[in-house]
């Protein structure tokens, strides 16, 4: 990677103070409303946040904040729109509708891209939506964004702890941090996942009962913000952020 | 493509009468476990059925299907272990427990390698247990398998929806045969998903409810079969593919 706007990434990237890139081993487990609504809580609370949304499988993010449609201004680079107190960068601007899938290099090319042109200036948390599970994207995301940590989002299924754990080892292998597993869309009490996390050396940030709600407040930031999922959220989050 | 391997591949699909790639919009919907059931289904109806795993995002249908460590014998290319009544082949025999992702490229040779080897025989059904959405891999399987028809699952979530109607648009311009769309875990009453199914000229299969006995069922066949979720998916295949 001699790619002259790997150093521009770097300058891009200088005035954040945190990056949390919110991940999971599978799709599904509200990995996109975790990020969501965790940058929405940040904003809400005085800080400054942007929240890029960098799953090229299915970005949800715009839906979820209800922006479909949204241009970003072209100023010497990107400056991402603000939408509700956010800084909003996707990739929806630019794959918009369309039906084929980028190819590994295309999807390099892309994050790239995106990275050097977007002007974020001074943030306190930027929240990334990552692709789900261990793909080439999210090794470049890796590489390009030296301050990343990881936040993993899991269900209480055996079939998506599976992967939670092949993400954990593959994160650690390459010495990035984990800051916290959330176990979402709990329905029963069962300390399966907790055990898990812990016995695999990570720390377990807390557990989110299944919201029915959740569906209703999609493009509807207020209610969203009201929901049981976002309030037990915004717990785990105060207190494992320590804010 | 003009791999030598790409004749063998017709030849070993040759007897097969119907090929059904079980896929979705995303991750997380419960793609895998309708694979598994379907296959089981048809299996203790009678039919010759094979499972193919090729979920390269997260396999997962050892884990349902109890049969973890599993390894198939060689023998003139490869004979599927006998699991459960199915013939049973997995990229988990080969990608095991590694962490790193496999690129572009070698997925593509992967596919190719092992729809070349495989020894499937005379066969009613072979299910395709499909990486979610549209990636390198779904174009890859689609040119490789010409008698392929896909059945989509998706979930109540206009999350789900949304990416379902970018495959569903990919797979028409590439004039691949949809079979149907089932809407699984449904909790409320809503015609949503059956409204939008049938307003993008797809045909809608069924419903089946979210069943939270599921989980304790993996890695169990003969009670995963006794849950209202295989109990309803048995009633949706045997109306809609006429058994």
């Amino acid at each position: 990677m001699s790619d002259p706007r790997i150093t521009i990434i770097g300058e891009r990237l200088k005035e954040i103070s945190k990056i949390v890139a919110v991940s999971s081993g599978k799709g599904g487990v509200g990995k996109s409303l975790i990020a969501s609504t965790l940058a929405l809580t940040l904003a809400r609370k005085g800080y400054k946040v942007g929240l890029f949304d960098l799953d090229f499988t299915s970005p949800s993010t715009h839906i979820i904040l209800g922006v479909e449609g949204l241009q970003p201004k072209e100023e010497k680079g990107i400056i991402p729109p603000q939408v509700h107190d956010l800084k909003y960068m996707s990739i929806v601007y630019y794959s918009g509708e369309q039906t084929l899938p980028l190819r590994g290099a295309d999807i390099s090319n892309a994050l790239i891209e995106l990275f050097a042109i977007t002007r974020w200036n001074r943030l306190d948390f930027l929240v990334i939506d990552m692709p789900p599970g261990i793909s080439d994207a999210t090794l470049d995301i890796i590489r390009l964004v030296k301050k990343i940590n990881f936040l993993i989002v899991t269900t209480p299924s055996k079939l998506a702890f599976e992967t939670v754990r092949k993400l954990a080892r593959l994160l650690a292998e390459l010495k990035i941090p984990i800051i916290g597993v959330v176990e979402n869309m709990k329905i029963k009490d069962s300390p399966f996942i907790k055990q898990q996390v812990e016995c695999n050396d990570l720390n377990f940030w807390g557990e989110i009962p299944f919201d029915n709600k959740l569906e209703e407040s999609l493009g509807k930031v207020d209610r969203l913000l009201e929901t049981v999922f976002a309030r037990e959220l915004k717990e785990i989050v105060s207190e494992n952020l320590k804010l």
